[in-house]
């Protein structure tokens, strides 16, 4: 195999790692949203931990499309 | 392997990233309309972050098929 | 490998994202049902909810398909 034609299919695998990272997030804001409609009176209070828990895991997927387009336009 | 045949396998794994958005979105709608349905006066509360949620998540599946359409068309 | 030969598993590769939408799309619905036999007052208040979450969804898996298709005839 090329470097050129391997460098686009570790594009095509790079996807896994937005989806397994959206895979996480859903699991995240599912089971707050579970928990604050079963105590809505909480809901606000925990809603700052949801977003930093959203903003770290996001990050990770950033980081595969980054991988994903290094691959593909700069090496 | 040729570069041309990589691009076309790369776009195929692409489509992992979006199998996986879908199915981290199934379970955050999930959770949300099963929690909606115990308890439906919170629900319209609670509808705007699960949009953003929604928002977010699916971002990572679009990254995905842009990746896809990228090593289709563009590179 | 040589270029058509790579479209073929490519395309056949995509539909893992349909799949994994369909799973998503499942467990969905499947909540949704359980919740609403649960609770049959409060289903018809949901069920707009379920279509935009199922409508969002599906649209991943449609990606795939357009991503497999594009590999069959387009590339």
């Amino acid at each position: 195999m090329e470097a050129d034609a391997a460098k686009f299919i570790g594009a095509g695998l790079a996807c896994f790692g937005m989806g397994f990272t959206a895979l996480g997030l859903g699991y995240m804001f599912a089971q707050y949203l579970a928990g604050a409609l079963r105590n809505p009176s909480a809901a606000d209070g925990q809603f700052g931990r949801l977003i930093f828990g959203f903003a770290v895991t996001e990050a990770l997927g950033i980081f595969s499309l980054l991988i994903a387009l290094l691959l593909l336009f700069a090496v």
